[in-house]
């Protein structure tokens, strides 16, 4: 197969290859001769749900170790090639939804808000992941949400709406079954009343595993399906094992790695898509304790590929984001200052320590022990204060869904408003922003994704590689 | 001279040069056999003050062409290399204000919030323009402040302090003259009571001029000052020239060009910096109408600097920013939505509308007119209601040094309060951010710029390219 490298790579050739520097046209020229490029054997697309600009930065200074002067580099740090736009189809603003974005990243065509590997017109358009498997690869679904959540759906499925969950889930037997291992949650959605699609795709031969324990000992050879919760996981502080999407990520790329050996005489080797789902709901949540977990687990992801990659090098990996979530901002309130320190010790998500302060007598002593802090007395006076005569706002964001009380709700937005103000950290949104998002790659031929691309072109680069 | 090529370029030269991938440890040791690099002879550093992501991303959607389907790509978009981190030293925390980031493009070295070209120990340190004109090379300086602001002061001058405006400007003469061109505001720090420093640079030979109009007949063979304002340049809204940054660029170019032909046999070349200061003023100020017409001044600017360089190949142009400001997030108040149309199309700053309001009789056609947009009646109600009953809130941001009256200071709120809904912007400060910042650079060897990097990397990068 063939593809043509970027202009910029181009541009590289001239200074390493040439002795002197090729003119604009001489460039073009050279572009035309077509440069022939291998597709690596693995490709690996890795998605951290609303993770934009400033949650990169900021997990820079959240990982950052204090006793050392230097600020010490991330892996986000040392496989940045670029950045991705993503703007819906025209019909939907500039601002996407994840259900579009993700449309985009998967078919590289722009959609509207809510799509599922749909265009606009609502008709059915291939994704990456089809299309790798038709071409003999094994392929996987990890993700933190529901695994038939906006993400990973607009990789497996084709719907006219996102919450058509239970659709969703039917079309992933019904369409005929495109993965060979699916991590997440979704208990809900694939075991209810009217169908349990968890015994049907066990008669279809599957695995199947609802505890993270099983993942040690996925049975070789045969596909799986692991469901660890109802809908999405736990919040990764709150989580048995806070590096939950690390854990399942290293036992899917074994298993699948294993599979397509087991399988495939070709050694055709195999597609996966890996989804950090949460930091967007932290986004949505605006809680950014929660968010610089979930981008940890992420981090502890991408440090286990490095190391996979370094092994098989004939592996890419793409990282990127499908937008930026709560328009989330590193200082605010005209303060030069962003303070992570607490962010770093916490051991419960907001909603944790909201559910605990409700249900417990609040002191000093409890308090700190709950945020895993020192509160100062006028703090814990403020939660006291609030849940003996809890004021709501009409603005509590996603937790409205979770006919949680009100005095829940008021001590959650007191618990939200004492870690902003601690870690100096700004929101202007319950929901997403349209500021470019970070790309990174690395592995085989990850210079194809140096400089500003759409969402749709990081598709379509994916399909050339895989030889369409 | 040699440079090392980055990790990134040297796995694009795998691609391209050899026939099979080489693996981690061959690359080291491509790496260490030194690629030789020839330096451009010419070097423009543009500094957007203030442009984070959010800003570039924004633009495009500001300067898309509504009549299209497709979202037109910006010159921003086309040369995208990567990112910069701007923590400053670690006595000032991790959010930047313009002195320390600018020192740290300007020098390589981390320092204060606050230092002017010295370290954190108050210790004088080399800027690449000083090393530039040492190397034979013309220097010059081109902004929308005032020629002695944070950001081409860390480039010219050393001191303890930014707030230092007389003590700075003396130094341009006193510590011995760095540029060849200087193109900007400050009329008030350059011609004072207590010293005229136009004089004395005339003196020493400068031509200099204080309106644009000069810039059409910069005298061939001579250095030049140009002061065009009081303090920094009007708002590019207000101004005569709503593209002024690239008329200065376009002179200046121009003008350093013929002169380094004319004094130099050795056709040294020129180093540039170009800064669009008032990106950061507007975003200090929240006002997003402001920030889009100066990044279209900057935009015009680089569009300006892809033709010199189209013909002029042994030049190189590296964009970033020093951080971000404002806290401005593209989308808010949990819309998707950010709405540009009205942006497009005003004709004055956020800050002289305030003040016609409250000098004119408002109604509907007069405000219509104002904003060169239709108002609803209820906007013009409130408009009124505000100049009648001013409410005087705390946070009046920069606006507060100019004395500005209580009903001026309310229509000024009202009226970023209209602009920031129609728009749907938000913003979460007054002051920066610790956001990376956009990367852009083209032109010879621009290909060093590709990756995630710290602002001192880019001025050893231009350090090493220079010699040094």
């Amino acid at each position: 197969m063939k593809l043509f490298l970027p202009a910029l790579a181009l541009s590289l050739l001239t200074v390493s290859c040439a002795k002197t520097p090729l003119t604009s046209k001489e460039l073009v020229a050279q572009n035309n001769n077509e440069q022939a490029i291998t597709a690596p054997k693995n490709i690996i697309m890795v998605i951290g749900d609303g993770m934009g600009p400033a949650y990169t930065s900021a997990y820079r200074y959240f990982s950052d170790n204090p006793d050392t002067k230097a600020v010490e580099q991330t892996v986000f740090d040392r496989h940045l090639t670029g950045s991705s736009s993503t703007y819906p189809a025209a019909v939907s603003g500039v601002v996407t939804d994840s259900a579009a974005s993700a449309t985009a990243l998967a078919t590289g065509v722009k959609s509207y808000n809510g799509a599922i590997g749909v265009d606009e017109n609502k008709v059915v358009v291939e994704t990456v992941l089809e299309w790798a498997k038709l071409q003999g690869k094994k392929t996987g679904v990890v993700v933190t949400s529901q695994i038939n959540h906006a993400t990973p759906a607009s990789y497996l499925a084709h719907n006219e709406s996102r919450r058509n969950y239970n659709e969703i889930a039917d079309s992933y037997l019904d369409d005929g079954i495109k993965a060979d291992l699916y991590l997440g949650g979704g208990q809900k959605f694939f075991i209810r009343e009217d169908r349990n699609l968890v015994a049907e795709f066990k008669e279809k031969g599957f695995h199947y595993l609802d505890s993270y324990q099983g993942l040690a000992t996925l049975p070789e050879g045969k596909p799986v399906l692991g469901l660890f919760a109802d809908v999405g996981l736990p919040w990764a502080l709150d989580d048995s094992n806070k590096h939950r999407l690390s854990a399942m990520t290293k036992a899917a790329v074994h298993h699948l790695s294993a599979l397509q050996k087991h399988d495939n005489a070709a050694d055709e080797g195999f597609f996966m898509l890996i989804e950090a789902s949460q930091i967007d709901w932290a986004g949505h949540g605006n809680t950014i304790s929660d968010a610089m977990a979930e981008m940890d687990d992420l981090a502890k992801t991408l440090e286990y590929l490095e190391h996979f990659v370094a092994h098989h090098p004939d592996t890419l990996v793409i990282v990127t984001a499908d937008h930026s979530t709560g328009g989330f901002t590193v200082a605010a309130n005209s303060k030069y200052e962003w303070n992570p320190e607490n962010l770093r010790t916490m051991k419960h998500s907001v909603s944790a320590i909201a559910k605990l302060l409700t249900t417990n007598k609040i002191d000093g002593d409890y308090a700190n022990n709950l945020f895993n802090f020192n509160l100062t007395e006028e703090e814990v006076a403020l939660l006291i204060k609030t849940k003996t005569a809890p004021i709501l706002n009409k603005n509590n964001n996603i937790y409205q869904d979770k006919k949680t009380s009100a005095t829940e709700l008021a001590l959650l937005k007191q618990v939200k408003k004492l870690i902003d103000k601690r870690s100096n950290s700004g929101w202007t949104s319950g929901g997403h922003t349209a500021v470019d998002v970070p790309v990174f790659a690395f592995g085989k031929q990850s210079e194809l994704f140096i400089g500003l691309q759409d969402n749709t072109d990081i598709a379509k680069k994916i399909f050339k590689l895989l030889g369409k």
